[in-house]
């Protein structure tokens, strides 16, 4: 774990770049925003932790009515159930041994879920569940429109519901479902045809499954970008938000429900950087790069600076053009907003919190690079 | 630091994943390979500890010849100097009090180097190499093609050179001329032509120097795509090249002299992954993604497996097209080449050395996150 970029009370200026920085305010309100969501609609709020990675801001998502995490990786789990969090589904498959002894060591501490979409799978978990005397949630992840894991609807989610229900050391809860390209869709529209896809594939597993006389308790899925749609189908009882609390470029650049911009959130999450470099008056280059952003979505967005645009990253270095032709001073700090703040997040070890202008919290990444 | 993922001795199939592999035997023929080009040609050799980030990787090639590390950051020169290596250059600018500082302190256990290229950096370098009673060597990066960092080749370099030498706690040493966009080109004669006008600006920046009676002792630069073209030119005397030691995917898409692909180097840095769901005979996923491996150049290779072909990673899952019809097993190992070597190494806090099927070394990557 690298140094801490900062110390409680420190100005936004003394806190040593690049650092990854939450806007405490903003945060905060974004988490109550999609809190009060939920609780309107009546649907439980699971959020994913594979975007903060943070037993920290896991804690606060729970104290806000969360009924637990969910996470994609056993070494996410482990971080949160040590860090205090007693519900974690781990919204993916499982083909290790090694990996499900870790899994089922900690059930004993907390409820552990699982997804499954292959027998094999589900007899591997039931050995090591049995061995280790405790129980793990089984799901089925469904196919619902991303093309990536998951058992078709219908007939084959009941015949893998059926073998986790009778299978020792597991239990039937209920269906994953997770429509991971509706989430960055272009328009509103377009989000709702895709979870309308989505929706029917569950309708028709949830009626199989009743027909087979399986009780389905649990229907999780849906991600920021189409929260509203799920929470609101009536078929879907859990949201799997997580980069609602962050927001990112990415997710700023699809339209929102009335035309316009997606703004349900607000960013709260940037790179601070410091100009170290001013060749000319075309361009200014600041401290932090691909090792401090990730950019696989493209280039970040500084806040704030109509003067500024990042035209590029290299590995340490960001460039700037500048807009106005006014250079900006050697060491003057920049906020860049992450093209994608899951991965972004996973480059650092620290939250640096800012509230009024100073420093307030230091949350540790603790499962950034758990990936195992 | 997360935890290894495997012991000295096991067989590939017991390493976690997903894992960061090095190919021993393909590694160290790059290793000697750029060592003897060095030799052969007359040039010192100053790898780029931005690539690998692990002293235990410098000190090989240091005994291989090299005269010590490049590196772009201080808290990776803090890795290189506690991990034994005696001559670091930071090849880059710093205008932090606290970077200057911690970098000065590293100056009473080895020669450090630095860039510069503006009066105010000089001045704050001097200050605090005065105050710690160090030296600390000068470099002026000039701009030759990769409109980054750098003053305007001849004139404005003998300023900068000027004012280091007049400097206490300074020393000017030479000229930093790297050309990062160069080494990317399509054709080795692209890359010439770039070399080529970069060799102007260094021609321009020594005989002004000359003029001036300023010693140039060093000009660094070059990289993996174009070490050919400076070590054979007689004006660079110093080459800077990382991803030799791994090549990766964006250095193998390259062409080489005699037409055809880059392949001066081998393969040596693969993610180990894991197949972890096979949906239908179309794809198959496997457990590593956008947080094991750097995405902003494309997806990884699959190695020595033409039945398979990555199409798209996400956060922790990757995408395989079975492109024979054939699944491949739950469980089954993959090894994926990465896009961009750098930025991937720096996902992980593990090397797994592999020779004949075996663990043969654990290697921390001591300098992983190190961005301030």
């Amino acid at each position: 774990m690298t140094a801490v970029p900062a110390r409680i009370g420190d100005a936004i200026d003394e806190i040593d770049t690049p650092a990854l920085i939450v806007d405490l305010d903003a945060f905060d309100r974004n988490v109550r925003k999609m809190a009060d969501f939920a609780r309107q609609h009546g649907v439980r709020l699971r959020p994913h932790a594979k975007t903060h990675k943070s037993p920290a801001i896991a804690l606060k998502q729970i104290a806000h009515g969360a009924v637990g995490q969910c996470c994609q990786k056993v070494g996410e789990a482990e971080a949160l159930v040590r860090g205090g969090v007693k519900d974690v589904l781990v919204s993916n498959q499982l083909v290790s041994e090694k990996k499900l002894r870790r899994l089922a060591a900690l059930a004993t501490d907390a409820t552990i879920g699982l997804c499954f979409d292959a027998p094999e799978q589900v007899a591997l978990a039931s050995r090591v569940a049995k061995d280790f005397g405790v129980q793990i949630d089984g799901l089925v992840e469904i196919e619902v429109g991303m093309q990536r894991c998951g058992v078709e609807p219908g007939a084959a989610a009941v015949d893998l519901a059926k073998l986790i229900a009778n299978s020792p050391g597991l239990r039937f809860r209920g269906l994953q479902a997770y429509h991971g390209t509706a989430q960055h869709l272009a328009t509103h529209g377009d989000r709702e045809q895709a979870i309308g896809g989505a929706a029917d594939s569950v309708r028709k597993s949830v009626d199989a499954l009743k027909l087979a006389g399986i009780p389905c308790e649990v229907v999780t899925g849906a991600g920021t970008g189409t929260y509203s749609i799920e929470g609101q189908s009536g078929l879907w009882n859990e949201l799997q938000t997580g980069s609602y609390i962050f927001m990112d470029v990415d997710y700023a650049r699809i339209g929102g429900r009335g035309g316009g911009r997606f703004n349900d959130f607000e960013h709260s999450l940037f790179v601070l950087a410091t100009v170290m470099s001013v060749p000319n008056d075309e361009r200014a280059i600041v401290d932090a790069g691909l090792k401090s952003m990730s950019f696989e979505k493209g280039p970040p967005w500084v806040h704030g600076r109509s003067d500024l645009e990042c035209v590029g990253l290299s590995d340490e270095h960001g460039k700037l053009k500048l807009k106005s032709g006014k250079r900006p001073k050697l060491g003057e700090k920049v906020m860049l907003i992450p093209g994608h703040c899951d991965p972004t997040v996973n480059l650092h070890d620290w939250y640096v919190g800012v509230r009024r202008g100073r420093v307030e919290a230091l949350w540790p990444i603790t499962a950034r690079g758990a990936a195992t």
